[in-house]
């Protein structure tokens, strides 16, 4: 295992009988520097892992209940079920006595997993790593020359999209509604099954390719889904938005590894901002 | 509002502050008599409705902890947020001080809902209602006439579903890891939004139709995003499953109603068991 930012940042202290202190780190945020929702349930993923039998999140969602800032936070996790082959907790992020997220999660052994595969859904279907553009590098560049700030979780990952991906940053959505591309850590460190939950995350919203230019979008929900450990290497990614109806939207995604295996699924609903009158 | 099967089966008693109690009924069993989960969900929701000011659940995840039985059930609801769109709860579902489902859930007011929309997703193709096999009263005839018995739950529903979907029952799965069809309610009760989150369970498992003989295949998690109140009439609904790796599948759902608007998604995550050694 490679200690990078992701292990440094997500670091949980026990402090007492089902609780952990952790500390939000600014290096997750989103452009203003919020937290990203992906990073708040790899730190209470964390908790959870230290608090239950398995280690990997099968299955968990988070419903998103006030903006988190940076700095400390309390996690408390009750363990709800600890089965032979799933163990089921909730977590409860804090800040200041105020719950910012509720999470519910069902943990196993993806390393123990023996049951039958069978695909009926193939890999997005990307160029090669080499073809793609390095979306990271352009954006550290811009920061570096024009002064036009990177969110900082865009710069966490080595993202490789193929050309036009990022056009809609110019007015040029490529009216898909998709974001797709291949993605590892930046600094190099190896992704486990709680790094998945911030992958989930990480993209610039689909919709933002959509055409219909809503701005910033809040999640409501983001469910993450996550069926094995990935291969060493580049994650294929590719998150989409089929339905905006009455101002609310998902966010579907699947990452696969380099090797072809489905890694995750994961969904999220959003609600677009009402306009301040 | 008419009250029919689905209103009874899932009315909830108060009983104090944050706790109800309802009356789980075998009527809405799969084979063997087990309530079905999304069932558990209405209940839930039922509860869950009557403790927040806002009456639609947007997006409702349940974690199934232990398999319940027909009977007494009590309900605790801890409201985690009341906000001006929306309010979210967790819910609680014991038998005999048994946990057997727990949920999260953020409900809004979708009668006010009036943000923009935007659809890249289409309505499955179906046939005509009157072109379509009518599978309940085929179940009932079968059950009539050769004994064979009708899950409760597949005759609560008026089922309508394209010739062969079903024929996965004689050894022939259509081998596209799908069902689909159109239903409501059997009685002629209007859908309302907690009728939902029973639709988005009661179909038959679409892995019936993927040619992988998995047999009975437990749910771990089920999240319905709900996005609109139907239409009165029928419903169009598709399941599909894609992936099954390692023993673990996704079962995704899109429900719509007959105007072609987007009422429903729903994905959940199942284990096959392992056999007995």
């Amino acid at each position: 295992m490679g200690h990078g930012a992701f292990t440094e940042d997500t670091r949980v202290e026990p402090a007492g009988e089902g609780r952990y202190r952790g500390l939000l780190s600014g290096r997750w945020g989103v452009l203003g520097g919020t937290p990203n929702g992906g990073y708040l349930m790899a730190v209470a993923g964390r908790a959870m892992r230290a608090a239950l039998p398995h280690p990997d999140p099968v299955t968990t969602t988070a419903h998103f209940l006030a903006p988190p800032t940076t700095g400390e936070v309390d996690i408390e996790v009750d363990v709800l079920r600890a089965g032979r082959r799933h163990s089921t907790a909730e977590a409860r992020l804090r800040q200041g006595g105020r719950e910012c997220v509720r999470l519910l999660a069902t943990f196993a052994d993806l390393a123990a997993v023996d049951g039958p595969t069978r695909l009926l859904r193939r890999p997005p279907q990307l160029p090669p790593v080499e073809e793609c553009v390095d979306v990271t590098s352009e954006a550290l560049t811009a920061e570096a020359g024009q002064g036009t700030p990177a969110p900082p979780i865009l710069v966490r990952f080595d993202h490789r999209m193929p050309k036009g991906t990022m056009d809609w940053s110019l007015g040029r959505p490529t009216g898909d509604g998709a974001m797709a591309g291949w993605c590892r850590f930046a600094d190099g460190e190896e992704m486990d099954t709680l790094g998945l939950l911030v992958v989930a995350d990480a993209y610039p919203p689909a919709v933002f390719n959509s055409g219909v230019d809503l701005g910033w979008v809040p999640t409501i929900e983001l469910t993450v889904q996550i069926r094995a450990r990935p291969a060493p290497g580049y994650l294929n990614c590719r998150f989409s938005t089929e339905a905006v109806t009455g101002g609310y939207l998902e966010e579907d995604g699947e990452i696969w590894d380099g090797n072809g295996s489905l890694i995750a699924l994961s969904r999220q609903l959003a609600l677009v901002p009402r306009p301040r009158r």
